[in-house]
């Protein structure tokens, strides 16, 4: 059943991923048509720079008036791959407007107005799709959503950022220290010249928003996303969680609380057991664990960004849209019904590891356990390591909240015996 | 926009997986209320032995005649858990002649009739939803089908079968032979008396015959499968395996052929490195790598079997279903129009781990060099080992297509130098 009359597709961006949505969408038309039921047009695309060379891209359909674009009233789908926050806000509402459906891959913009676009979107009967926002080519978004709908979800733990997923492998893999796998990140291309809405945890911080929305059907936004970078990771840090049979992940964790009442997200890094099989997520990809009631442990693994991998998803999403166009429905919107509360990180419970510089002197750990004890952080395990008169304290603590963890180290500060407090770090994915 | 009449759902079959599925329709009924848009009402659940108290199912639910039940008319979804090719194929096409869509978690039915049941969905306007069917809990169908539409599938690789992936793990970490940890397999409960279906292959092949279907947009019947169990690896295998980095899975390999005008669907036990990701997939656990040419290596990795697992499948098509029904519209049916023929079994090319019992005499390596010269079937390693006027040769192959290497090893039984054949296994993930 082929209708004759092609959807079309207009392409605001034609960078990394948006060249690589045209390209498929023109090597991929027959397949593409096949599996829509109908042909599939490009209709216009919107840059910034019209007089760079696009490979198979007609010049006609070449503008750098987006907003003229997305006003033209004939459009079925508009793709968003320009990134950032405006104008594609603009772009993407106006496009609602006037009557387009919407597949973007901005997870700064869904992270932090997600409601606000769905509502658009509802309002004019539209879809948004946007599963290349999070996790690149890794169906993520479409699992939570609709696979998973029957189901409860618990915990999303993954890494959702390969430019810092690089940067930790290569300290853990070749002993090297922040700054220097930083620089091989930035040459090989896998950091951008600016690194910071990667190595402090932004990017991470906004895929996290967006997955712990879905999973607990909640209302989360960026600013409710507690967010620590790795730039402070050093290569002391490896050697100690060597010494604990783990390595160092740059986390997004989204949790529901144990009664079941309130969310967290966060994003940090953690130190997790080289047996979990997040440990062995190598170089720049990502992988994603979904824990449920019903379905138990669940693991998403693929290629986390990239030209390629992104327009995968993007295409996706396309032909998602195109069918509910032709069926004249739309798929499933925004789901915040359970509208339950985000908890602070004060709330957060996990295991922590604490490096202490104390005196080597007699009755400095009866000194140090008992501020864990007042807390009621009960510990785990302690290492202690005396040099030149000066030693080392390394304590795992069982299962304590973040923020009787917090009152414990702002009194251990504040012991004569104990010179500073080397480093605190949660232990994940026990 | 909530209805107040609820979607009616029946369930037939309430065995390890319908009493679950019962189970979450019933204490989840809020929260599948809130993502449907209308609350779901278990309208009947047809049962074979009626007697058995079922914990939270009315009794006046329970019927023996399965039959009335998918003829009744008001209902708006049918699962079918029963499993099996009849009565469970005459109870769906009932089911969508009497205005039901079908929820389904039966591999075995869908590998031999899938076409028909979606011609049957298709002419009745009903959705027909199966994710159950293929690695329980894992969303696979649902990523290949509409997460990947917009993508090129070139290869699905991947442990679908709980039973056998136990059993060679329990025989690679202790050194146990097929018996022997067949028989704790039995034990602890992950094989069933009969295990026929998982240790030959047969459950494997049906969801290589699913997914291939998908993946490559093509017809794939069970028969198109090519199937070898496992019963036959034994101890000396996994020793094999280990002095290549590898270890041994039964896997479910389905494959675009290079010039991709053709698809191949096989199972059966092979050798795997060490370092790929399915060579640590533990237990009884599934995970299956898609290979695509725009997102590159996917991996999903999960429970695949289990009550709750599967009816956290069943769960996620029920509310797909139970959406679409709201709607008016019905989600993505079968879509076969690649039609790529399916190759044989020979014509697959993978590279070969073969050992042979020789006479320890000279020129007895020169003579099965030339055998495999002469098929073309190019060497890449061979190591021997004498003993006591015997030896034996093992030589690893670089890529030959099956038939290639079916006649060599018929030429090397020839050999008088040749004593014999001692076994012979496929070397994939590299």
């Amino acid at each position: 059943m082929m209708r004759t009359r092609p959807l079309k597709v207009a392409l605001l961006g034609c960078g990394v991923v948006g060249s690589e949505v045209a390209r498929i969408m023109t090597t991929q038309a027959a397949d593409l048509a096949a599996r829509i039921g109908a042909p599939v047009e490009l209709a216009g695309v919107a840059v910034r720079r019209p007089d760079r060379v696009r490979e198979g891209i007609a010049p006609e359909l070449v503008t750098t008036d987006a907003t003229a674009l997305v006003k033209r009233g004939d459009l079925d789908v508009v793709v968003e791959v320009i990134g950032g926050i405006e104008p594609a806000r603009t772009l993407i509402t106006t496009a609602f407007a006037h009557g387009a459906s919407v597949v973007s891959a901005n997870k700064a913009l869904l992270a932090q107005d997600g409601a606000a676009l769905h509502a658009a979107a509802e309002e004019h009967g539209k879809d948004l799709y946007y599963e290349a926002a999070v996790a690149g080519a890794i169906p993520l978004i479409r699992p939570l959503r609709e696979s998973l709908a029957g189901d409860k979800v618990n915990r999303v733990l993954g890494i959702v950022n390969g430019t810092t997923n690089f940067i930790l492998d290569k300290m853990d893999s070749t002993g090297a220290g922040y700054q220097e796998a930083l620089d091989e990140a930035t040459a090989l291309g896998y950091a951008e010249a600016d690194p910071t809405a990667d190595v402090e945890g932004f990017d991470a911080a906004a895929k996290a928003a967006i997955l712990a929305g879905i999973a607990f059907h909640t209302r989360v936004r960026l600013d409710d996303v507690h967010r620590e970078g790795m730039t402070e990771v050093t290569a002391a840090d490896f050697a100690s969680a060597r010494e604990m049979g783990c390595t160092i992940k740059l986390l997004a964790i989204c949790e529901r609380a144990a009664d079941g009442g309130s969310v967290t997200a966060r994003v940090h890094p953690a130190m997790i057991p080289l047996i979990h099989p997040l440990a062995s997520v190598r170089g720049a990809y990502n992988a994603v664990f979904v824990e449920s009631d019903a379905a138990g442990q669940l693991m998403f693994y693929g290629p986390g960004a990239g030209g390629a991998p992104t327009a995968s998803a993007v295409l996706g999403d396309l032909v998602a849209v195109c069918r509910n166009r032709l069926s004249q429905t739309t798929g499933p919107g925004e789901s915040a019904y359970a509208a339950l509360p985000v908890s602070p990180m004060g709330e957060v419970v996990t295991r922590y590891h604490i490096s202490l510089d104390v005196a080597d002197k007699p009755g400095v750990l009866a000194q140090v356990a008992t501020v864990f004890a007042e807390r009621g952080v009960s510990i785990d395990t302690v290492r202690q390591q005396g040099k030149d008169g000066e030693a080392s304290l390394v304590v795992v603590t069982h299962r304590a909240s973040d923020a009787a963890l917090d009152g414990t180290v702002d009194a251990l500060r504040k012991l004569d015996t104990v010179r500073g407090v080397a480093s605190i770090m949660r232990v994940e994915g026990e």
